[in-house]
């Protein structure tokens, strides 16, 4: 086993700066707002002076807590986000530093589980709700799309005291850009076989962009490509695995954690953890609204119907990193994720790919059960 | 127990009626729509001069076909749904002559499971969907729609070759009014202490409004409010139930029969086969579109958010039908509905009207279960 890379001190080590940055923040006045998804765009946030965090929540802890209210047949995520809130704002002492360092939750209508527990919420924390469109390839989605983008800012400049200008927005626009191209250089390099880190080593980097400051992020990104472009190759190798699906949230990385210690290396990760989050760029050159936008709604969630552009980017995912077989992973209860299955397992059949899919909450119960799986698939594709 | 009413046999003798009516229309040309929602207009479809009939699901027997490709764990409507439309169309002999009728389908972007199904349906039938916006109070979500309905407006008028004018879109909205009103004198008539007729009696009708010519439905309504008007009350009485939640698509009718065995009556369904598919009535003196734009996207169906209208709803309903307890019926799976209960339940607190939350599925084995639940419940509302 090669010496786990220097650079992922940077982002432990960031955790309490950030922290205290956004403790100070508040006090000098600056709202911070809690997001739950992607689709909510941070340029927006930065432009109108606000800072952000992401609550989704990957811990067990907090989900007993919002068993006390929630049905427990939902996914893990939405309970255990919500049971932080819960929890934090009743004065728990289970976790979660991070909500309390919110001034207000903006969320969006994505699935049906996280739409209808946002609707729990302000009775926590002050909640704005942004409405999506679920067919996303029309002008007129566009346009809906925007106008509720515009309202939002409408909602950030009452709430900051900040006007939103359009050099200052294009200029965040440029800067989340900037994010982007590091993780396309990172991820580029997980093309190498055997790649130059682990996919355990990626997620845990990954979960941080949802915490650390933009510049914070960037800079551990930035010497994290520069260690590994002078890494001696790993002497480590074992089947190529692409993880697809479902968001690991910080305190999540069960299945990674496994597929890796059963022997397999992960190349590349197609998820909200993973790729959704940067892959496609925001257009530099257009006005900067509409190029948001446009970038936004392209995200393929599986909220999204029909999904197609998602399929065939996991097609060429799988081409590109030069995958032997894909883990598909569903949050339980995640009908989306769930039912799209079918389709990127017909798109894989006719690729010749193997698809090994696990549906699994945030528990322990399953861990030795999935390891017999994943022994057997991995021999499968060796 | 009284007699059952004459005029219910109407119902039961139109069955075979509509279905040679259908065979010989499509004889003639004419396009058969299959719906599965209340969220897509009736009035549009027969407008282009098309008929319709609703393809949802409430039998058990086309699920186990469905489970071959859908994952178990989501709701029995979307898996006895698509198990109906697999069946039929891969020369099955489970079911459902409803589908063989169909020449198309057009679905919307409501609930996850049903979403992500209807991307599989264009294997076996074309499909058309039509998105919907979630946050339904704002202008721009109108707007949105609007556009929506028109592009379906333009889809049916390739498909049937027929163009839509407006004035029969006004007549069709009329017509469809029309049989609005009629439900409401019906409804109202079960406000009397005891109701003439039974919650099972009125869901059997209810379901009967999906696959029916809107001419026979209210042909048979009419009849039967004649009838009830003119009906000796009842000796029957028993504590008085408001069902709410998810629809009973025809076939199901399990949560119902329980219940009024049990010695309760139920006096109004707040659901897709009760109170939301006709509550609004259509604005007659509006441009047509954007009268039907306003009030498809007024349906309380927990897909919105948030959907205030629904709470405040079920508790007029409870206070105008005197309701002593409601059953609040989940849909196994269903996570908009579930969630949803927490408010419902808030709100009902505040009037002191207990609810009995119950989750089933089609099958048989809670049956017991949940007979023991429901007398208890309805030895505490007495």
């Amino acid at each position: 086993m090669q010496p786990p890379l220097k650079s992922l001190d940077y982002f432990q080590k960031s955790y309490d700066i950030r922290v205290g940055q956004l403790k100070e923040k508040r006090v000098r006045g600056t709202k911070i707002i809690g997001t739950f998804c992607l689709f909510v765009p941070d340029e927006i946030i930065f432009a109108a002076g606000a800072d952000r965090l992401v609550l989704c929540g990957g811990r067990t802890d907090t989900i007993a807590r919002a068993e006390q209210s929630l049905p427990r047949n939902i996914c893990p995520l939405i309970k255990s986000s919500f049971g932080a809130v819960v929890d934090a704002c009743c004065g728990g002492n289970l976790s979660c530093a991070h909500v309390q360092l919110v001034d207000v939750v903006v969320a969006e209508a994505t699935c049906d589980g996280k739409k209808k527990m946002y609707e729990l919420l302000p009775e926590y924390l002050p909640t704005y709700v942004l409405d999506l469109p679920q067919k996303p390839g029309s002008p007129e989605a566009i346009t809906y799309f925007l106008s509720e983008l515009r309202k939002f800012g409408t909602y950030l400049e009452d709430l900051t005291g900040n006007a939103i200008n359009e050099e200052q927005l294009k200029k965040e626009i440029n800067s989340s850009n900037e994010t982007r191209r590091l993780l396309h250089r990172l991820f580029d390099m997980r093309r190498c076989d055997p790649p130059p880190i682990t996919g355990s080593e990626v997620l845990q980097v990954m979960q941080k962009q949802f915490f650390l400051s933009p510049d914070q992020f960037r800079e551990g990104i930035r010497q994290l490509c520069e260690e590994m472009e002078h890494r001696i190759p790993p002497a480590r190798s074992g089947p190529r695995i692409m993880i697809s699906g479902c968001p690991m949230s910080a305190g999540n990385t069960k299945i990674s954690d496994i597929v890796e210690k059963k022997g397999a290396v992960i190349v590349v990760e197609e998820s909200c953890t993973g790729t959704r989050s940067f892959w496609d760029l925001v257009e530099e050159d257009k006005e900067p609204w509409t190029a948001l936008a446009e970038r936004y709604l392209r995200i393929p969630c599986a909220c999204m119907t029909p999904n197609d552009q998602r399929i065939s980017h996991i097609v060429d995912l799988a081409r590109r990193y030069h995958v032997d077989g894909i883990v598909y992973y569903t949050l339980q209860f995640c009908h989306g994720y769930n039912i799209e299955r079918l389709r990127v397992q017909k798109a894989l059949k006719k690729e010749k790919i193997p698809l090994l899919a696990i549906e699994s909450d945030y528990g322990d119960s399953d861990v030795e059960q999935i390891g017999i799986r994943i022994d057997a698939f991995l021999e499968m594709v060796s």
